[in-house]
């Protein structure tokens, strides 16, 4: 096969289906440990930086450069819009890996997909997060709402179990819907 | 009391108090919805655009301008760094989320901070999202561990107890550690 062959939905199935191979020949490569560093810079405004991640046994080496994310708040939540806030975040991140799973799916099960676009809405009654009423609210999300809409060389039926496969393969679908234990430690200067 | 004396780490405190306030007097105002709208690029690379969200009773209409957030994968995770990859995303929601949690803690309870920072770390066997070994390993994080490095004008005690406060407000770390209930549709067209 051609490289132009073994490219669909723009993810190289070779490589993909090398990278399983690989992994279940040494299924230690498969431990991945990613990060994230941030700094408050005054008020509701923070930024964080992401470069480097663990996987394959090693520090990564690939990444040339990295990012700096701003996180800020809107006036209401006594910001000065410095970035879009955390809650707004934690729903791009959703949706980014749904999105992502499911056009790795496509692509390993021969569809050709030809636009994928989400709406996402976190449901948020800050009574929780505030203070004022936490025993009737918590602080979190109470729901979030995510609708897909995507067209392919598929079936309709085809392309929603392409989807719901994608929920089901989603490492932050699953980190936000089922939760993840979080260790704080606090080290004061 | 003069502007300059109510702001404390950059949040105007008598603003702080006074929607407390109102709140209070009117719950209903209490409740946000925020959204992102998320379209497939290719391959391994999506972007939100983020704007428009519910608060107040109302669509906001303070914010003059968006922001777009582009998602992407390292290479050995089939991309080509088209930007942090969703859980790297997640984790800076965390990251973003405590640090103004614990800030505007402090502003309320009278804690000038000098820095905050933190550090994330993510552990995640990818053999359960890539579908190798789902019976021995989840899809999403199986840990994340925060470091916050907190320093300002209140004994160690003090400044533990606002990141410990922090976190317990924390809208994203809520989310997270506790889960929050995902709807999905699928719109095929």
């Amino acid at each position: 096969m051609t490289s132009t062959e073994t490219v669909r939905n723009g993810v190289d199935t070779a490589t993909m289906f090398a990278t399983l191979d690989a992994i279940k020949a040494q299924p230690e490569i498969a431990q991945f440990r990613f990060r994230a560093r941030n700094t408050w810079m005054g008020g509701a405004h923070n930024r964080s930086a992401i470069k480097g991640f663990y996987a394959a046994c090693a520090e990564d080496s690939s990444r040339t450069a990295g990012w700096t994310l701003d996180a800020g708040e809107p006036a209401i939540l006594l910001g000065a819009d410095e970035g879009p806030n955390p809650a707004e975040y934690l729903l791009h991140a959703l949706a980014a890996c749904v999105t992502t799973s499911l056009v790795y799916s496509a692509a390993a099960r021969g569809v050709r997909l030809t636009s994928v676009t989400s709406e996402l809405e976190g449901d948020l009654d800050v009574q929780g997060a505030m203070g004022v009423n936490t025993e009737d609210f918590r602080n979190g999300f109470s729901r979030i709402r995510m609708t897909v809409t995507i067209s392919g060389d598929a079936p309709a039926e085809k392309l929603r179990q392409v989807v719901e496969r994608g929920r089901d393969r989603s490492v932050v679908f699953d980190s936000i819907s089922n939760g993840v234990p979080i260790d704080l430690s606090v080290v004061t200067v």
